[in-house]
């Protein structure tokens, strides 16, 4: 296929009547260079449909202004207002967002760790594949010293900026308030144990548990890959089908809580008299099925703005280099599907 | 902040004891060199944080294997699952997939067609937001060459391939079949008609209509702008509480046709007997609302794998020069808010 020819700045400055040097600092957006003028180029750029990186001697020095964010599924109500957070601050610094899903796999997490690498982005904000053990990966980055921040599904072993919810206090409260409801035997819906968000769900879980004198029962933990809602459905039909019945059921997240309000009214039981049912994220979903479902309200959005802002701010001051961890907190959100004592 | 020193392809060479332009055609894949190599040189690379770009002497020249992606919004389940079939399609192909929202704004759209166009991607699928009247901004791409491809909301403006849906059929049967189940006065929730899609849906309704002897209402269309769920309460709560109330309403998404319902049990109108309602996409809500709500099927996952299959094969045969033009058929699925007749 034929190339046309690659524009450069001496392309812009020829056609603008101006110094080749006067257009790469109007580019970078050099403090001697005036308004207008900067304008002027950043037209005359896009017009000839130049291309920064083609002059750019040091790529590290040239900023493309360019967050990548590497997240598990977009189709995730909470990965959806997560991405907009980060995009809300992004763009208030003038930053653009361009990201990639791993489907929660970690050879899809480490291929799209290269290709924003070589697409040499500003920063990179990572929430983990459900699968991701070791972090090689993100290797790169930190040799670079380009800024990594682990956002919701962190690792501590990188020596990064983290941003979370306190999951374990989440998990006791949504536990805690189905005890409150008259509920003894409680399942729960765990993830992976590996990943931090879903290890300390579980350990809230147990905490109310315990505190209330009640048995922790591991036949009533049964733990789900992908928290899907197939999945959810035959982990609801498992336990509501078996000798040991549960009175109430702590899910990980609202997709499976709502597969075990669907699968409950499937086999008669009442929701919340004979069953009552909590989630996790507080998804548009909650709000739709009948009836509506208690869970965690994730503060997703400020979560996002707060790891772009980690990201950004620690880029803009080097001297920063101890990494810090943003404990966000969360609330309950009680609906019918809980709500036995008025 | 100290910045490592960049990786070139003779530090690879140094370390591997090759030859530098081994490490280079090994990079390219080159047929002159073993797959043993290629692994050998690759590994290297990656342990090095060696970036590729560095080396490039003519930039195009140098494929990224990246896919760019702009979307409005990736909290539509529709465009996370084209968003799917896109990357299905693109990894069959040895490609990456990055995106970019406009969240329907033409001056994000812009945005992110400059940055994705500066990162060097290989080719471009764009489905256009809400706003966008003039596709300037893709120019750059023409201009270089760069194969783009506009998917579901496209502009026939600038030859390039288009995959879209025969909106035109699929609302005319989401239509018909409302007047089959016995409505006569049939309201229709329209999007912005500068796109394709909803002029395209707005038109299929009134052939409908036009066919079965039934008068054409603009006081029963209402044309909404973001298509979201606070937007089509509103226009629900208006349309049903007005002096002329509807039979049936066709929405254009499947987002304000749940409102619709949700509405209507609200003001105890009963679904479908007094009012009967189809959307459009078959979104994972449609189930989840009761009543069930009747829907097109939208085939978004295999509208992704064709815009990919396009991007890459007319990618890969320079030859083709001429557009195409790729329509796909959907069907109406039949649920309990339109089932007045068994």
């Amino acid at each position: 296929m034929k190339r046309s020819k690659e524009i450069t700045i001496y392309d812009i400055a020829t056609e603008l009547n101006v110094s080749p040097s006067t257009v790469s600092r109007a580019l970078k957006k050099h403090k001697s260079i005036g308004k207008e003028t900067i304008k002027k180029v950043e037209k005359k750029a896009s017009q000839l449909g130049y291309r920064p990186n083609v002059v750019a001697a040091n790529l590290r020095n040239q900023k493309t202004h360019t967050i990548g964010v590497i997240i598990s599924r977009v189709d995730r109500p909470f990965i959806s207002t997560l991405i907009g957070g980060i995009e809300s601050e992004a763009k208030k610094k003038g930053y653009h967002v361009i990201f990639a899903q791993s489907h929660d796999k970690v050879k899809l997490e480490i291929e799209n760790a290269n290709v924003l690498f070589n697409s040499r982005i500003d920063g990179l904000i990572v929430s983990l594949a459900m699968e991701t053990k070791s972090y090689e990966h993100f290797k790169p980055f930190l040799d670079k010293e380009i800024p990594l921040v682990f956002v919701d599904r962190v690792t501590e072993t990188l020596n990064t900026d983290l941003v979370v919810i306190d999951n374990t206090h989440s998990a006791y409260i949504a536990t805690k308030h189905l005890i409150e409801q008259g509920c003894t035997r409680i399942a729960h819906f765990a993830g992976a144990q590996h990943r931090n968000v879903y290890r300390n769900r579980r350990t809230g879980y147990e905490n109310a548990l315990t505190e209330a004198g009640l048995p922790v029962d591991n036949s009533l933990i049964l733990e789900l890959k992908h928290l899907n809602s197939e999945e959810g459905y035959k982990a609801a039909e498992k336990i509501l089908t078996g000798k040991n019945r549960p009175d109430g059921i702590f899910a990980s997240n609202d997709t499976t809580a709502v597969s075990v309000i669907q699968c409950a009214k499937k086999l008669g039981i009442k929701v919340p008299e004979e069953l009552a049912v909590v989630g996790f994220n507080n998804d548009p979903i909650c709000t739709i099925i009948d009836p509506a479902l208690s869970t965690i309200d994730h503060p997703a959005k400020q979560m996002g703005e707060l790891a772009a802002r980690q990201l950004l701010e620690h880029k803009s001051d080097p001297i920063i280099d101890s990494s810090s961890t943003i404990k966000l907190k969360t609330s309950l959100i009680q609906r019918a599907s809980s709500t036995r004592k008025k």
